[in-house]
C-alpha cells in the first residue's frame, strides 16, 4: 500500500533533463539507506521489537523528499559527486531537526515530517547562494536552461503524477482514520483551489493573456504543499480551498515576477523555482496552522502555547535547513569534488557517454 | 485506495497535445468541485453525518468522466473559456439525469454512473454538430490534425494507464465484495478479449495487413467501457470475453469506415474518435444488459420489468445528452466567449506562451 | 489492490520502440488469458468452489512475465506472429514446469513462480540462438539498433516505474503478513544497494568516468531479480545488501564486457541483455537461497534436503526452459510464419501504417 509513495518521488525526476533523472534517482536511493540508518541512530527507540521495519522504510522516503526539493535549486550546477555529499549532509540535519522537534517541542511525527518542504526549499537555495557566482550576463548557459516542447510534456506528466499522489503523501504518517480521510479530502480540495487560481493568474499576468506552461507545472503543486500542516485537522472543505487559493497566488506571481529580480538582487540562482514551489507554500501552510490552532476552542492557554511551539518549530527549520545549506555550499567548492565549470552548467555531456544520432534535442 | 481512480483521469489526458493535456487537467479539477456542489445540492441526502465526506470525492470523481469525454469530440476546436462553460452545463445535466435514474428508475448508484459514457459521448456529439460547420476540404486543419510519432507514444501510453485503471474504475461504485471482485476480473476478461480483437481486425481491415496504431489505441478501451454495466453480476468469463470480441469488432469497423463519412454525411466532426470508444460500447453495454437480466431467471415479470427500466435510462441519458450538448454548443457561438477562427483550430500557438526552440515539434 | 501489479508489466514494455510496446501488449493480453486456461487445466485443483477467480487472474498476471522477459531477447528480429506462437509454447510450458515443482519437489507456490526470471531468460536466449545467423557484420541492424535520447528517456521511465513496483512482485504470492512485509523491504534494500553499486561500478568501468545509460537501465533491477527467491524469509537487511551488491556487480560487469563477447562466440544475439538483467541475477538468487537455508539452524538433515530440492528445482528450469526455447526457435523458421527478412529487424516499417510526417524519428 505505502509504496505507491515512491511515485511522487520518481514523477518529481521528470521534472528534469536526461541526467537530472538518473543523478535524482541514485540519491533518492541512497537517501534512502542513509535516512533509515540515521533515523536508527538519532531517534534509537527500544519499545519497537524490530529495529528496522516497515515503518523506517515508510519514514525513511518522506526524508528523501527535502534532499530532492533541494536539488531542484542546484541541479545542473553541480556533479553527481557534490550531489552525493549533499544528500549525506542533508539527511542527518533533517533528521536532528526533527529529533528537536518531537521530542522538546513535543510536535507529532507527522508534523515534523511536514517542515521537510521548507527545509528543503532553504537548504538548497542557502547551498546555490554559498556555492555560486551569479549567472547573470552568461548566455551559453542561459540557452542550455531553456526546455524543448517535449521535456516539458514529460515535466507536466511529472507533475500530475506528483498531483495525484499528494493526497497519500500528506496523510502516510497519520495514524487515526478519521485524520487520514481528513487529510486526503482536504489536500484535494486544496490541490483543486490552487489549480484553478494558478490558470487564472498566469493568464492575468500575461499582458497577451496566454497561459505560460512553466508558471503552471511549478504552482499546481503550491497547494499541496501548503495543506501539509493543517489537511488533517479542518473541518471544512472553504478553508482549504481559501489555502489554495492564497498558495496558488503567491507561488505564480512569486514565480513570474520575484525569480528573476532575486537572481540578480541576492545572488541566489534557483533553477526549478522551488522558493516558489516548495518554501514561501510551506511557510504559508505553517502560519496556516497557526490561526487554525489560535481559532479552535480548546483553551486560550493550550492554543496559544501549540501556536507559539507551532512557530518556533518554523523558525527552528528555518534556521537548521539555512545553516546547514551554507555549510555544504561551501564544501562544494573544495576542489576534491572537481566542480563543474560553468560552461559545463546544465548540460548532460560531462557525465554521460552517448551513442545518440540526435544528441542535440 | 481510491486516488488510483484519478490515474485514469490524468493518463486520459495523454491523448491530446499540449493545450489538450493542460485544458483537460484545469476542467477535471473545475469539474470535481462543481460535482461535489452539484451532488450535494440535487441528492440532499441528509441521513449521512458528514455533508462531504470521502464518498463525495468519489462520485465526484466519476463525474468528471463524461465531461472529459465530451471534450474528445471538440478537441482543439474551443477556447479553455468554452471548455469551463461546457463543464458548467454537463456536470449538473450528468447529475440530474442520475437523479432521476436512481430516484424514478430505482437504478443503483452504480448503474447510474455507468451511463456517463454514453452520456459524454453523445453530449460532445451534439456540442460539435451544432457548433461547427464541417471541416471538409480544410487542409490546414487536417495538417494540424495529424500525430507525430512522439505524441502518438506519449497517446499509447496514456492508454495503457486507463487500461490498467479500467477493472478499478468498473468496481470503484461497487460495496459487496462479491461483485467487486467479480467486476474486476471480467472488465479484465473483457478488455483482454476486446484487445485481441482490435488486433486482429486492425490488421484485416487493410489491404497491406499492416496494423493502425489510431485504430489500436481509441479501441482496446472498448471493452472496458462496454463491460461496465453488467461487469459486477457476470457468472461466466466467456461472456464476458463474448461482449469484449463484439464491443472491439463495433469500435474498429467503426473507426476505420464510418469516422469520415459521418464527418461529410452529418457534420459531425469527432475529433478523437469518442463515438467508437465511448458511444457505441456504451450502448453495447447496455443492450447486453438487457439480454442478461432477461435470461436470468428471477421470475419473469420482474425481470422484463427491469429491462425496461435498462432501456428506458439508456433512451433517457440518451435524450439529456444530446439536448443538453446542443443547447451549450449553440451558447459557444455567443461572442463573448471569442470563439477560436478556423485557422487556430488544433494548434497550440493561441493558448501559450512559448520560448522553445523547436516550437515545430 | 493486486491490479498494481500490472503497472509493472506495462512500464516494461516502455523499454521498446513503437512495435515493442504495442506487440508487448498484445502478447501479454494473450497470454494472460492462455495462463489462467493453462493453470486450470493443469491443476485442476477442485477444492476451490470458483474455478476462475482473482486468484487465478493473479497467477495469470505473474505467468506473463517470463514471456515477456523471453521477448526481450528477440525482439526486433520477429514478426507478431512469431511473437504469439511463442506466447502460445512458452506459458504452457512454464505452467508445466511449476506443476513439477509444487507437486513432485515440495516447492512453495511463491518460489516456483519466482523461477519465471530464469525460465523467460533462458527460454529467450535458448530461441534467439536456434533462430539467427549472427548479426556480426550487419551494419544496417546495427544503426537502428540504436536508440535515441526520447526513446532511452522513455526507457529509463519505464525502468522506474518497474522498480517501484517490484516490491509489490516479489510479495503478491505471500499470503501471511510477517512473510509480506519481510519480501517488500528486503526487496527494496536489495534494489537498493544494487543501484547504487551499478552506477559505482559504470562510472569504473569507463575509462572516462562517464556513466552509460544503457548499463544503469538494465542492471538496477538485477537487484530486484536476484531478491525474488529469498526476499521472504531474509531476517537482516545486510544480507539483502550483500546480494544486491553483487547483482549489481554481475549485471553490470557481465552487459559491459560479455554481451559483445557472447553475441560473436556464441552466436546468440541478445537484443536488450535480458541474460544480465534476468537470467544471471536469477540464477545469483537461487544460489543464495540455498546458501541461507544451509546456514539456518533446523536441524542438518532438513536444510540440504531443501537446498537439494532448490538446486534441482534451477536445474529443471533451466534445461525445461532451453529445450522449450530451442523447439520454438526451430519452430520460428517455418515459412508459414512468414519471418521478417534480416534488413527488416529493429524496423516499424513493416507492421505498421503510418501518416506521420517526422516518420524519421
Amino acid at each position: 500500500m505505502i509504496f505507491l509513495g515512491l511515485g511522487f518521488l520518481f514523477g518529481f525526476l521528470k521534472k528534469f533533463g536526461f541526467s537530472g533523472i538518473a543523478f535524482n534517482f541514485l540519491n533518492a536511493v541512497i537517501g534512502l539507506q542513509w535516512a533509515i540508518i540515521c533515523d536508527a541512530l538519532i531517534f534509537k527507540n527500544h519499545t519497537e521489537t524490530e529495529s528496522i521495519g516497515i515503518n523506517s522504510l515508510r519514514k525513511g522516503l518522506m526524508s528523501i523528499l527535502p534532499v530532492l526539493v533541494s536539488f531542484g535549486a542546484v541541479l545542473g550546477k553541480v556533479n553527481p559527486l557534490q550531489l552525493v555529499v549533499m544528500t549525506i549532509l542533508e539527511i542527518p540535519a533533517f533528521a536532528a531537526n526533527r529529533y528537536i522537534m518531537t521530542k522538546y517541542l513535543s510536535m507529532t511525527n507527522h508534523n515534523s515530517m511536514m517542515h521537510g518542504h521548507i527545509f528543503g526549499a532553504y537548504f538548497g537555495l542557502a547551498v546555490s547562494w554559498s556555492m555560486l557566482p551569479p549567472l547573470a550576463g552568461n548566455k551559453a548557459s542561459e540557452e542550455n536552461e531553456k526546455p524543448t516542447k517535449i521535456s516539458e510534456m514529460l515535466s507536466i506528466f511529472g507533475t500530475l503524477f506528483l498531483w495525484m499522489f499528494w493526497p497519500s503523501y500528506n496523510s502516510i504518517m497519520l495514524t487515526e482514520p478519521p485524520q487520514l480521510r481528513n487529510a486526503v479530502y482536504n489536500t484535494v480540495f486544496t490541490l483543486a483551489a490552487s489549480t484553478v487560481t494558478v490558470f487564472s493568474v498566469s493568464s492575468l499576468l500575461n499582458l497577451s493573456g496566454k497561459f505560460k506552461m512553466a508558471n503552471i507545472r511549478n504552482a499546481i503543486l503550491a497547494g499541496g504543499v501548503s495543506s501539509g500542516f493543517i489537511a488533517y485537522m479542518v473541518q471544512h472543505p472553504w478553508i482549504s480551498m481559501i489555502l489554495g487559493l492564497l498558495a496558488g497566488i503567491i507561488s505564480t506571481v512569486g514565480f513570474t515576477h520575484l525569480q528573476n529580480t532575486m537572481n540578480v538582487i541576492t545572488f541566489v540562482h534557483d533553477t526549478c523555482g522551488i522558493h516558489y514551489t516548495f518554501g514561501m507554500p510551506g511557510l504559508l501552510g505553517g502560519f496556516a496552522y497557526t490561526v487554525i490552532i489560535l481559532t479552535t476552542e480548546t483553551g486560550i492557554g493550550i492554543s496559544s502555547y501549540q501556536a507559539a511551539v507551532g512557530i518556533s518549530c518554523i523558525l527552528l527549520t528555518l534556521i537548521t535547513s539555512v545553516v546547514g545549506g551554507m555549510i555544504t555550499g561551501f564544501l562544494f567548492k573544495c576542489q576534491l569534488l572537481r566542480p563543474p565549470k560553468e560552461w559545463h552548467f546544465f548540460h548532460d555531456q560531462p557525465y554521460w557517454k552517448f551513442h545518440h544520432v540526435d544528441s542535440h534535442i
